[in-house]
């Protein structure tokens, strides 16, 4: 099992660098004169001239957020690698349409608008509003025995998250997932595609104890040799799965052919944008990076990426979360290049020289 | 120059301690029944026991957020101790009423109301509405030649804070503040009171390069010897000032004593705490400390004052702005306990032991 570079053609779309040095030049200037000392809005002032690049603004304006929470089930889940049962998957994803997940009420209070895909819950919902099916299968198989999916279905899986997002309103999209097991999948990617230490990044998920981590860590040893051919990204993402994953990393690479901002909630949606920009580099500068979580593979991961988080709360709950709680910080980052007011247009002295 | 104990008993009110073992014990098992594995949103966590506490609800709700940023000028500015003119100060106060500051724009974005408080600029604004007039005198006097102000002018401040805050709305308010020079009480009143060296509580402020600091440091070590028997906290704070910093003493005295939730903006917010936590300890309970900041001796008065900060964005603009942008996640905490469900009302299954 393999991807031809035919496959590639098809499931890859073109992305543009944000890079434009007269634009960030301008970008810059605009910044400075913003009526405050020089830099004293810290990460901020970063934050805005990355929005103002992606979105081609001096005056950005981020319209009609959107979260989009990919759901999936693991055949790795029969192995014992998650401190909760599969079925907390399919009942999550209810809870969620219901509005009374972390990710339900916070979505609410910052005005995103939430989304639950369906990539491949174990599970026959109703149709709903907010509820999208895109269901490959009733989970992936289990990875340590095989390959979690097989080329095509990973390659569907690519394919209906370009998809989703294309269907999609506004200019910003944030990134969720719940899939017990999948921190399994994340760490594997992690260890294949960044060549980290796998003691490094598996992690105890939603709770594992003591024992269930060494277990977990096990296992996972055992996977990774099983498919040590999976060197690719497209072929390890078909190895270790899962398909909630490979939406993401499909989403991904549409929001940024579409110079969408990407909002890169904790460890798992990290790992799809690990996949999505090692298949196009150009990907990454148009990710924001919500949170440091707890997750033990989160800080290798961040680091592997070189990616700098708002955030740092301890979160380790997925969901996109993590993303809905930076959203604030992302929007006042756009406001303050668009709205505030400048030393000359506010009539205020700058600084003594 | 120097309070007397019935000083204390007029302006210092009584603050009850949040400690409510049976309450706090009620508010972590419903924090645990929330479906989320234990603990997994860390930091929000912690926050929404406090909330829930201080409010004394196990369904807290914040209402009417009220931004109040306290201005004043700085006998002190004539030392040459800042990067920016004083006049910027009533520029600045102007720029904030007229919707362009940092602060107008994150208080815009996120539903606070703004509340401008002339403690004691030395320029005289028409009235308006936004801007509360309580103004002490035009500016301190010089620190580093005798005391920045009189026991009298302190006990007017700390009185007007208090008033300022019965008049208020809502259940929550957050603090900053707008002054030239005033880092320089700040480091002064960190250095007294908190026992933290001079060269640890001072910092560039507004932007001062090395030979500005040099010549900070100077200037406040002078300051700080010519006061050496200012170690009572008010008499501290009427010898370094500011209005802005004494008034602010009062607000959160006020504020604890009605069981507001009081958030901490940065480096000069943090030092009035510091002043009003001396005077009675159990209202630190009350306070959320929105950001560590860049200014230097920030991370010293967090650590003394055992201060876990939300974000750390390396800011360092006052203002409110990082309290602003503080202020969803201290809503998200709240809400997290008062709208997410519980794996019974959600039917989840909990772990597997």
């Amino acid at each position: 099992m393999s991807f031809a570079t035919a496959d590639h053609q098809v499931l890859v779309p073109a992305i543009a660098s944000i890079a434009d040095p007269v634009l960030q030049s301008r970008l810059q200037d605009c910044i400075d004169r913003k009526t405050k000392p020089t830099g004293a809005l810290g990460r901020i002032e970063r934050l805005a001239l990355q929005l103002g690049l992606i979105l081609r603004s001096e005056a950005p304006v981020l319209r009609e957020p959107q979260a989009l929470v990919f759901a999936a089930d693991h055949g790795l889940a029969a192995q014992g690698v998650s401190a909760y049962p599969q079925e907390v998957t399919w009942q999550m994803v209810e809870n969620m349409l219901a509005g009374g997940a972390a990710i339900s009420v916070f979505a609410r209070q910052m005005g995103i608008a939430l989304t639950l895909v369906d990539a491949g819950v174990a599970h026959d919902f109703a149709p709903r509003a907010g509820l999208v099916s895109r269901k490959i299968a009733h989970g992936t198989q289990d990875a340590s025995l095989g390959p979690a999916m097989s080329t095509a279905q990973c390659r569907d899986a690519i394919a209906a998250g370009r998809e989703v997002v294309r269907g999609m309103p506004g200019n910003a999209l944030l990134f969720g997932e719940m899939g017990i097991a999948n921190t399994s999948s994340a760490a594997l990617l992690l260890a294949r595609l960044a060549g980290v230490p796998l003691a490094d990044a598996v992690g105890r998920g939603t709770g594992l104890d003591d024992a269930g981590l060494v277990h977990k860590q096990a296992v996972l040893a055992r996977t990774l040799a099983l498919h040590a051919d999976a060197s690719a990204p497209l072929d390890a993402l078909a190895a270790f799965g899962g398909f909630e994953i490979a939406m993401m990393v499909g989403a991904m690479l549409q929001a940024a052919h579409e110079r969408r901002v990407i909002v890169v909630d904790g460890f798992i949606v990290g790992a799809a944008q690990l996949v999505a920009r090692t298949l196009v580099p150009a990907l990454h500068d148009y990710c924001v990076f919500s949170h440091l979580g707890a997750e033990r593979g989160h800080v290798a991961l961040l680091s592997a990426l070189r990616a700098e988080p708002l955030l740092t709360l301890q979160l380790r709950l997925g969901e996109g979360s993590g993303a809905a709680l930076s959203w604030p910080l992302i929007d006042a980052a756009a406001r303050m290049l668009a709205e505030m007011s400048s030393f000359e247009s506010a009539g205020v002295s700058d600084r003594e020289h």
